[in-house]
């Protein structure tokens, strides 16, 4: 975006996607916009070469015949239903980490609901370092920014508002229900779709900016996983056996994200937290906790608290906080 | 610092400085380092460019006449008497802002202890984006990397432990008894000396990096302030009507936080909250806090809580916790 010609492309696409399956004549392009027809022309054959199906039939005019499940700027913008997020959109086909480009954009003040999207990640990243498969093509790879008036403390919530986003939109676009694993999974069947990363730059008390990070396996072949995540980690192709639109997975997400977060930011976490419980897997099971520290403690998850932390009743009835761990479901 | 060459000259610098106002012959010099006296001549040659004020005598050789107050890497380095902190330094002439290049450096990796300093600052800022004046030459413009293995919300504690530090060093070095201002300044008779920024980067529950930004008013003159400057602000130089060591200064800040710090993370907060109990100008007194969020509340400073958070008793017996505010004693 940015430059008033990409604008122009931006309102083309949205037209045809909204009229997805009839025709939509040149001229009529034209009194839309405001633009003449060479131009019309013009960023049509730039949205085919985008990978967009666009027929051009003389005298009926212009159609889009299916959507697109590539990732173009244009594609993710064209039907955004979200009031503010993602409107700054940084596109790149692809970046060594959306998180790392995220944060600096974040320090050089970039505004909030920017969203950051890549193709593909050279060394994506996860929680605590770990490394995010991240190939060119089959995810979905993003990273929000945004700039909630909240004490530090209270970011885990933004975690676990996100994992509900996520779910909904998953479900909303593939008919997946998937489920949330405490504090940053989003699995089916025990294996990983999404994980979720969530990270902040703060004065010592004062939040300065969020960055939520999502990494989700969206069109990658199962036999594409390397080795050491086919048994832990898949797709939602590799479920559904078809191909999803990742543009509409990305609208839905920022579109629930919104409505939850604005909830969030008038009325609290109790809400959010009803629906996470609502689906959290490991509510109520017998789990195995390892903390960074490199503790293990087994005990029953009884909920969260208030803040998002993990509530973990060993066999002597004590009740552990935990802030951080991986979980096991035994 | 990193290559061989530097090194030597680093440590060249450090027998000079050693042994101030002696001689030391070329020979001497060689043979402690294991270098050619073509070597030694060379570095010599360096080191009074970069504004060491070196005698070279015939026959007697080499000695350092007079303390250098020239900030340097070279100078900073030579007698750092930390075991970690700041011997992985990145000097610069001018950056837009340490705080944002320690930003990015810790973003990228850099080791606990990383110090980023600067001569000049073209974008300083303070808390709360605040900007903050930073002429060339003229004072202390730092920010200090470390990856305490901490709570989100003890953060705070690390502003008042840096005050203490502060306080501290400039009273070894030029004999000015300063006074902490909660939360982050420190004063000399109701002029600001010296400001703390304290951030961090934290994935949602584990911190990853703290960055201490200090700004120093050192050795401007009075006269030299921007007028909107001159009733709040003041340096050293004009308190004490002469210039000072700045190098020193940063290793007496260093070697008072490392031990601090240490002490921080063994012991806990306790002994920092006496410590900087007893520096603090606000306690006891009546105050006016002026809130982020724009409410202003005027009460008795009660004292800091074991977090670091301000306790405010107005009138009606109420005490609030203030977490983050402007402060202005009555």
């Amino acid at each position: 975006m940015g430059d008033g010609l990409s604008k122009t492309k931006n309102r083309i696409l949205k037209m045809l996607v909204d009229h997805q399956n009839e025709y939509l004549s040149g001229q009529k392009i034209c009194d839309c916009l405001g633009c003449s027809r060479t131009a019309v022309w013009k960023h049509i054959k730039d949205l085919q070469k985008e990978g967009f199906k666009i027929d051009s039939v003389q005298k009926k005019g212009y159609r889009m015949t299916a959507p697109s499940h590539h990732l173009s700027e244009a594609n993710i913008l064209s039907s955004l239903k979200t009031k503010k997020l993602g409107h700054n959109l940084k596109f790149h086909e692809t970046l060594p980490s959306t998180q790392k480009e995220a944060h600096h954009l974040a320090e050089d003040g970039a505004a909030d609901g920017t969203l950051v999207v890549a193709d593909e990640q050279s060394t994506g990243r996860g929680r605590l370092g770990r490394e995010w498969h991240s190939p060119m093509g089959t995810g979905i790879w993003m990273s929000l920014i945004i700039r909630p008036d909240i004490a530090l403390h209270q970011t885990p919530q933004l975690t676990l508002l996100t994992s509900v986003a996520v779910v909904k939109a998953i479900h909303d676009i593939t008919g997946v229900e998937c489920g949330i694993k405490w504090p940053n999974d989003i699995l089916y069947n025990g294996k990983k779709i999404v994980g979720i990363l969530t990270e902040l730059q703060a004065e010592a008390s004062h939040v300065k900016a969020i960055i939520i990070g999502i990494g989700m396996n969206v069109n990658a072949d199962a036999a594409d996983f390397p080795d050491e995540l086919k048994k832990r980690a898949a797709s939602i192709k590799s479920l559904t056996g078809r191909e999803h639109d990742r543009p509409a997975i990305i609208q839905a997400i920022l579109k629930h994200f919104e409505l939850l977060y604005n909830t969030y930011l008038e009325e609290g976490f109790e809400i959010i937290k009803l629906l996470w419980e609502s689906y959290a897997l490991s509510l109520g099971k017998e789990i195995y906790a390892r903390t960074v520290k490199g503790d293990t403690i087994k005990g029953l998850a009884k909920g969260i608290d208030d803040e998002g932390v993990l509530l973990l009743e060993t066999r002597d009835g004590t009740v552990h906080h935990i802030y951080s761990a991986d979980i096991e479901i035994i």
